[in-house]
């Protein structure tokens, strides 16, 4: 199975692909979306919808993984960030692709396995799964292989779940 | 000049097409974009997109206009609004449309002539401005309108600006 991972923003949005094999997990391509503060708000959110969607065309994931509140974050914010969500998500629903979407707390525990863990370990874990040389840069990039990492993880629990049933 | 007046969200959108023709104003169409909360988050945004541009394919506005910030809302409710915002703008800068933001203030000063008058009295502005004979129901619809009139005197005024330039 290919995911998906995004971490949505209108200035940088990282993404991620990995694909879940068997019990592996192995990164595909991942990078980021930037749009240039110059540019009218409404053609960056044109161009954050545009590349989503062709990243989804060329690297055809199964699911997307996308956070999903950032709260210790303005409220502005939080509309610049929702906007960018919204175009990246509708991309998605255009595909027909399931988009889960996780909380910083959920991420960090499924990559860490300690809710409350630094953004550093968080880091660490994603290199560590993906077996890179280094961690992704910028953070946004690393953000989109833990939310990515994060439902690989979800969905091997659901299954081990659906064994265990009756 | 046709104008798209807008107050998004995911579960009900208002809209108002007015026609601004010299110093008049007639209201064209004005509804709004509802779904229902049982339908998945990204089949629902899906949902408030395709009637956005349908409704502007439909009634062919030249600029849109959309309320900017609801600063007394909590984060949660920005992010939801902000992703139909997003989607909404999206199908704007798809078709070319200028899009005019505004803050509540704003809207406040253009329609009553006081940024901090009720949501009573604006909605009484927007009933006088279009001669309707009811106020707009529900207030999503009416707000819609008192962003689009905003814009329409935001228009005016730039040109009286720009009569008195040397």
């Amino acid at each position: 199975m290919r995911i998906l991972g995004i971490d949505p923003g209108i200035a940088i949005a990282g993404f991620g692909f990995i694909d879940k094999i068997g019990s592996k997990i192995v990164p595909v391509q991942y990078g980021s979306i930037e749009t240039d503060a110059k540019t009218p708000p409404e053609k960056r959110l044109l161009q954050v919808y545009e590349s989503a969607g062709a990243l989804m065309d060329k690297y055809k994931p199964d699911e997307v993984s996308v956070e999903k509140l950032f709260f210790n974050r303005n409220v502005t914010t939080a509309f610049s960030v929702g906007q960018a969500r919204g175009v990246i998500i509708l991309a998605a629903a255009q595909r027909g692709l399931p988009v889960a979407e996780y909380t910083p707390l959920q991420v960090k525990q499924a990559v860490v396995g300690y809710g409350k863990a630094e953004k550093r370990q968080v880091q660490e874990m994603v290199k560590m799964f993906l077996k890179l040389s280094a961690i992704p840069k910028p953070d946004d990039v690393a953000d989109a292989l833990a939310v990515a990492i994060c439902h690989a993880h979800s969905v091997v629990m659901k299954q081990k779940i659906n064994e265990v049933r009756p």
